[in-house]
């Protein structure tokens, strides 16, 4: 199967893929909390079709083109984690004709548009920002909360359902307990939003959070109502370092041709850039200097472990070049196909539309 | 125009990108040399007209799919600038019933395989490595080249072409003073390693270089036989900044909806993320902080000028987030389009498949 690879390809282990699905699902389920994960990681029906397989019935992704992809491929129940782009809107409305569509709420101008221009029936979430900083509304604002929540009620097409946030900081977190204090301080701060709502008259609100790491390194999920997380079908280097998963939980690798070697620069160049990677990068060890990618082996029918002192060095549009021991160098030839373990696998699978399971 | 964009959007100043055209061509055509621009930035049959009406009539690309592309979109006399995948091979000799198609050696792996291999008939070219140190043979290195040469020769399908080189790290250096040294030195280079093998017999051969400073700053492309810029279609902000360009001479940005403002952070994010920027990064100014691009206004039928202290801070998968004045977030509203100057256009234009001419 991979002598048939002839340019970089996205290598999935079903298996494994499964594994971080179910265990997920098993957390949710036990926690009596609803699993819909982001869709954004893989893009891919069949992958999706493996979530099914665990009872997932409800999605999230971030694009309204995603949402239209999958609304194709069968899904009904569809989240859109993305502040409600108002140029977009006749899509989503037109979308929302045939399946559940979720948007998010975090600013008044876009509140008071969906406001006077939904005509069919939408789900509304209101995106809290739990220290992430990047879109939602700062949780200890509880005026602008009720604000919005005011304006969306003001159309009955609309159902306010629930505050959202992605802790999107526990990427930062160096370790399992970091991680786990930003699952109980942003469960915290929803819950805290959630209570001054019903306070003033929106009761019956759910609380949704959505993240790889919390997902991952926390058990119980009980103190929230849903979790989304995504990046955790495949895991890589990023969550690794973060320590949200072991390296054998890693469930997919670009394979590369090898159109060059080096030895006297102790390098090999690679078939594999900047279009098929992104330029998503990692600091490790020591030095300060960028890698964009850990190298494995293929063997049997999926790749062994990473190959130490051996990382993608730089990048260019479509040439990788790797640095690695002399050993390493010595025994690849040009031809062969290496394994490259993304930094970021959702951007990795979201470039390379080729992609072969084992 | 820009009233019917609804998400991230390429957005060319068709004018522009001709006259960078033009004013290449004419160089090249001034010069007695052959200009066979990259077509890696643009990816676009449309802008390859562009090309068209200027007279060029053979083209660099990066990759066999892109060589496919521009073949069945009329253009017989391509070089597919990136070391010999083997695996892929059979692609390439296919292409080769049916158009002219050059290919890089650089190393005596891909010589020999090339070698027993070819069956029909393809131009080859060494690839010189002038003090990048991404691939190609280390100029210096006269008999890895005979050997080369020799190897190539024994098959009386492939014609040995001349010599190659891109001299990346054109792109490393500080102003024209720097950038014109590097067309020096790699013209020096490239006329040794012309003239050793031709004093071992191998005659007659060209010399093409390729990157788009050396061929913005020069004026006299004379020494060499062909050039092969390619981002001078678009131009950008790392060539801005190494001096190449002009801001006036920037041809693309990609236009983004404003989907929300946070005056208390200074902050606006963008329906624009690294799956359409790409995370190709820039350290501007006295920070060492990164930055993913600049901002600017959509004015009539195109963009003013940078907004100053304004920049695109950080990037997820669809968000950017943009630091700004107070001013300049008090003006901008949610539903706006602002125009990004990307840090790197061909990755840009690599990953937003929408395209607007203005």
């Amino acid at each position: 199967m991979f002598e048939e690879i002839t340019k970089p390809t996205l290598v999935v282990n079903g298996r494994r893929a499964r594994e971080n699905i179910r265990r997920v699902a098993r957390k949710a389920k036990s926690s009596g909390v609803v699993f819909r994960p982001h869709f954004k990681t893989h893009q891919s029906a069949l992958v999706g079709g493996w979530f099914r397989e665990e009872g997932v019935g409800a999605i999230t992704v971030s694009s309204v083109f995603m949402a239209q992809y999958f609304a194709e491929h069968g899904w009904t129940d569809i989240l859109i984690a993305f502040p409600l782009n108002i140029r977009e809107f006749a899509h989503v409305q037109e979308l929302a004709t045939k399946v559940k569509i979720h948007v998010l709420v975090e600013n008044e101008e876009a509140a008071r548009f969906l406001s006077t221009s939904s005509t069919v029936p939408l789900s509304v979430w209101l995106e809290v920002d739990t220290n992430y900083h990047r879109s939602g509304v700062w949780w200890e604002d509880h005026e602008k909360f009720l604000r919005l929540a005011e304006i969306v009620q003001k159309n009955t097409n609309l159902c306010l359902e629930g505050v959202l946030t992605h802790a999107g900081h526990s990427y930062r977190t160096k370790g399992p307990q970091e991680i786990a204090r930003v699952w109980h301080e942003t469960v915290d701060a929803m819950t805290q939003v959630k209570e001054r709502l019903a306070e003033n008259g929106c009761s019956e609100l759910a609380i949704s959070v959505g993240d790889t790491p919390t997902a991952s390194v926390v058990d119980d999920y009980r103190g929230v109502d849903e979790v989304r997380p995504g990046n955790m079908v495949y895991y890589d280097l990023m969550q690794l370092q973060s320590g949200s998963c072991s390296v054998d939980d890693i469930a997919c690798v670009l394979a590369c041709p090898v159109v060059s070697k080096h030895p006297e620069r102790g390098e090999l160049v690679l078939y594999g850039g900047a279009v098929h990677l992104s330029k998503e990068q990692l600091h490790l060890g020591e030095t300060n200097k960028p890698i964009y990618g850990k190298l494995g082996l293929f063997e049997g029918l999926g790749w062994g472990n990473l190959i130490t002192d051996t990382y993608v060095s730089s990048l260019s549009q479509e040439h990788g070049l790797v640095k690695g021991s002399s050993e390493i160098i010595e025994k690849i030839q040009v031809g062969d196909l290496m394994a490259v373990f993304p930094v970021h696998s959702c951007l990795v699978a979201n470039l390379v539309k080729e992609m072969v399971v084992v």
